[in-house]
């Protein structure tokens, strides 16, 4: 069978090498271009040391695309830049995956209140796909454009989707703490990733400000106002939802409509009371790490009123319980979303495409808490845009991706 | 003039090593013992090498403080262990400075929910201050027996008395996510600090359970039942309040009753509407950093109703420098506390005394955000202990703890 | 085709999660058995969690090898437990693969002198080959029991062994300066590894004492007495062996009979001038990195007198492209060693089966200086033992190690 | 009394903070002046913010100089900078320590060769003393211009200094390995200093040509041609001598005239064995640790035909014996000079001034084998600077630089 053609553009980065790390081990793919408007001229292994003997590929300019035969392309390219590729390749018959985060946030507009930068191609905004398979895999199938997730969005959406999806909390007063590896600064040397101000340190950095807050705020939102389970792929959900129903029912009693009761009505109406505005502004604060890679999310939020929350005594034996049964149906299908019994580490995944979820209830407070880990590089970058190329292919959404952590 | 002789109880340690580095510069004591149970008759030096020629002390059983003429004693030892000497002691004329829990939850009672043991010596309660020389200085300087606080509990408690004691704050919604080094785990080698568990690493840990959380909460509801600014030593806090009354002014027009003034009359009745009752359970969650000192806590909290949070058109530019001005005149004092204009890193205050403080106000989502650095093994256990001594002893309080940050 | 079916005795080690890790990606083997004594009845990822959802395997007891149908068993087991198995598993018709010292050092004598232990098994010497591929390819394929090298033997034996095996240097003065990774120290947690004791801190260890010495000597002992180039599989190096006369040429003249000559001639006499004897105890001194993985070897040699020290006005620039030469054609066929033209870094290696080498000439000093880089883990033990699987199965050597090192 | 007046020019680097950390806590001066011409006007702690509230003074350009009362300063300047503020400030009256490797070479000449730059003020070196108390206090006392050692020469030459005093070893094949932390790097943001390509890595640099090595071979050379002991300050060391003489007495009766008498002899002679001619070049390799501080250094040497080696049935129990013997004596008036018993870590002298040095001798291979331990920034700069400075105003020497190590 013949192997798909790939392009990766702009290899000087750490997604960039990553991606070729990913694709050059993929059954499926070859990689037909690598290019790099700097380091042109050299190998990719001149730049990457450790692919030396693997992958020496020369690099060549971008304009190389121009005469060569592609099936998609991978933009690793850095906000603002990947924008002007996007545009000057409208009308290629290759399909992209864009790193970057200028196709992310749904329109021009939104994008250039976070981003200090004009937006040169709003068109793009009508073909991009916003590419978490996980709830998005439908549309990721045939998208020509697919924007590949922030790594602090996708910790943090595949920690809240189910709860917001399932409406089971509260849209005010969500926190989310992140805590990120040094990776996610990028390659370039800068007083934020130079050794000594990382190592044995740690800090909060990008309060209020960090662009991903919205990116998360606009997914979230966009799950809260869909039916509940319509955007989990074509996953019916039933057991889930059983689940959610009967742990509603203890205490539903006294209610004529139970909680739940409203929810699945308004679902096809104007009237589920968990609609967009009530998803309040998210808190999102990042801290740096002295760690290579790895995202560790931790969620705060509050449960909307209901009966699961005090169900220990009826068919759950605590909150947590009911919760973890939730997230792992929401999930059951998803080949790289884990649901961990115990706060998992940011080494359970390093190196590999797989997200390890905890969710637990705090009796004592009345606080949902969540806690993601991904390794940024991989789920939160350039193994996401494999399961996405996977996905747009047809292709096993693991081929390629079963890598196992590396771990110590 | 004479210096005061000191005991050090428990020297096995890492609070038992950074206790003699600490009081072996300082200008009024001497160290007139060092107990060790293990490792008695051995050097201090044979077990912390880093003293080699320095402090080469013999270690004696604790049996030796019967003929040692002493005026104060450290007890560097593990929570359950300290009451027996405490006990012990009692009748005994020097003072003790206690860096166990034991005696820090205010009585046996809640001891025994939170510590799996059943508490021996009852009577501590009765004369056991809480060691923060921040809010308690005066009860401190006559104490015969001070709880040194816990690591967690410093950073978190000094990053929210202020916003509890000018009740500036709901006593709802508040979320405590601290990040620790690894030494908080003890000098004990177990899997929680083997270096491949840690390095690279990252987790969450203790997740609605840990037992610094009631003390945060003790303390905490403390401060939040006492007139405002009464605990905070003999400093009158007229400025602050000042600034708060101002602040409040700007939309208390339309309300015939400002909440100021509802939070004055209440200071001295039963009708203080921040009462006990409405600071409800902290959420804690520690977390362990690949880092050897230090703990860095971010503090979420939901402003109570106050005109200052939309006072950025009046007299200040943003909800951050109301915030910021309260903060430092509230420890405007306090030679350890800091205010910092930008997030403090742990660097910024490693192997010191320092408590770094950074508050915030983002308009976008309502939240407070407070950030805290300390040092867990110096502001956060000995050299919080020898600043307690310090007043006991009625010293300066900076007397041998003027240690600059070691950076990097 | 019929899987080969593999046998992991002891997987609750480092080595152990390795080479589960390995195989269970590798296209030609399954894995049939896990045992571990201690967690018999666990899963095999409940002891190492990041296998989670991927490696599920209930652990046995060792017991149930005896009515499991095994092709090949790797004994994961601690130095003095692994020779108990060999015994015990005399007969069986599965082939061993061992990863500790017990059949390494050539006799139960000099195993004696440096492993505190009787040995139980001496018979195992006759059977056991040395399982380094690169230098002992012929003698794997048929082994019935292969002794794994040590982590740091692997890395200094494929320094050394083109200089050795060309009589390129004088058997004095060799220095072997080894650092390496604490995950060398095991998983059981004790002070050596304990992160404060590691973290942002480094040491020597093992002075004169540490029992690779003796297996790093062995050898390179074996290799310095038998005729240059006969212990390089089937390699016949004789572009080498022209490179090395050519080299030696330049200054041979004013000798009426050159090294080189003298050494051909004593190729299959005694009278070759490298004999054993001439290779005088080596020094080697490991020192512990704040590193999860990977040693990297920094070798001091002194060049036997040769033409090739002042070659540089000749056919060489310089002793370095001499002797990168060398390395070069040396390891032409070996497809895990790079020879790099800049001093190699761990992370280049990372999680791969690669070993790095850099070789130098110091003009000033005439040293040799030599530089190999691996992951303790996988070419110093897992993958390596995966290398040898392959060779004794008659796999490409490369099956199931073609994992790209993971960097950053 | 009078503080003496002291300028710090250059105040944004590592060695600058640490002068500033270290000064500001000395009891016999005031820093009376600090420069930066990138950073002048701000203050010193908005560059280094862990000084803020602690050292808050304002930067100047280095031209305030002229219009300051100073009576010392100090040149935190690159290389190559330094010597045109030495040239500029001739005929000034205070006193100059210079960290730069500006003046530590002997000449202009061999400047120009290890370093990349024309020497632009030659009459520098009439004045300029190598700033290592421990060897040449006496010149210090009265130096106008101290040249502060490089961090590795410290470490090294303080490793070696006994054994080539004594003449205990042979001039060929000294071996230096050495390791540093990150900080020897420097503060600015480079590839070198990132944090993913240090953490959890580390690789040889430098190799052949680190410019450092000149520097150990010069002051090693100087202490070769030097009569035995002469250098040691006014340390007579007779019982070290008397110690040497015992042990090469032990084997000597055979020679008539024992390797001890021949030195002795030519202290004063042109006959001494141990001439400069016979102290080869050394070998000296650098390596990156993924440490913030410290430099551990592994010296290999092998001893001089001596009594001594085979000593042990005699007076001393081994090798290690006698060379630890000779150490202590040697050190024995040296404040931060101790020899430890076991190999050191780098964190037993973090943060402080001490060197540990461990020595010792394989019987084996017949190598002596040292290991020192510093801080790189403290005794291998801004600590040995300071301590320049009390030799040079005739303070103890130990003033102001008593910091006891952080560990860990």
């Amino acid at each position: 069978m013949n192997k798909k053609k790939i392009g990766v553009i702009g290899a000087t980065g750490y997604t960039g090498s990553e991606i070729v790390r990913i694709l050059s081990q993929h059954p499926g793919v070859e990689i037909a271009l690598i290019t790099s408007e700097a380091r042109a001229g050299e190998k990719f292994s001149d730049v990457h040391p450790f692919f030396q003997g693997i992958v020496d590929d020369v690099l060549h300019p971008a304009g190389k695309v121009d005469d060569t035969q592609l099936d998609l392309v991978f933009l690793a390219l850095p906000h603002g830049v990947s924008m002007e590729y996007v545009k000057r390749f409208a009308g290629r018959d290759f399909r992209i995956v864009d790193f970057s985060g200028d196709f992310r946030l749904g329109s021009p507009e939104v994008y250039e209140q976070w981003y200090p930068k004009k937006h040169v191609w709003p068109d793009g905004f009508r073909d991009a796909v916003y590419g978490l398979p996980e709830l998005y895999a439908d549309a990721i199938r045939e998208a020509p454009l697919v924007a590949n997730p922030g790594c602090f969005p996708t910790g943090a959406i595949l920690a809240l989707a189910p709860l917001v999806d399932k409406r089971l909390i509260a849209g005010e007063g969500i926190i989310i703490d992140s805590k990120t590896g040094v990776t996610g600064a990028g390659i370039k040397a800068s007083d934020t990733n130079m050794f000594s101000n990382v190592n044995d340190n740690f800090k909060a950095y990008g309060i209020k400000t960090h662009r991903h807050t919205i990116e998360i705020q606009r997914i979230l939102e966009e799950l809260a106002v869909r039916p509940s389970g319509s955007r989990v792929d074509t996953n019916t959900d039933t057991d889930t939802d059983a689940a959610i129903d009967s742990a509603v029912r203890v205490d539903a009693g006294a209610a004529p409509h139970s909680h739940r009761e409203a929810k699945d009505a308004s679902a096809s109406s104007s009237t589920d009371p968990f609609r967009k505005e009530q998803l309040a502004p998210l808190q999102f604060t990042p801290h740096l790490l002295p760690v290579d890679r790895g995202i560790l999310t931790t969620v705060y939020a509050r449960p909307e009123a209901a009966g699961w929350t005090t169900a220990g005594s009826g068919m759950y034996n605590s909150g947590r319980d009911f919760l973890e049964k939730i997230y792992k149906e929401y999930y059951r299908d998803k080949p790289f979303v884990h649901i961990s019994s115990q706060p998992p580490t940011l080494k359970e995944v390093r190196a590999s495409n797989y997200c390890k979820i905890y969710v637990d209830f705090d009796e004592r407070t009345g606080n949902i808490i969540v806690i993601s880990a991904i390794d940024n590089l991989v789920k939160g970058a350039a193994g996401l845009a494999v399961q996405n190329m996977n996905v747009m292919f047809g292709f096993d959404e693991t081929d390629g991706l079963t890598h196992i952590p590396v771990s110590p």
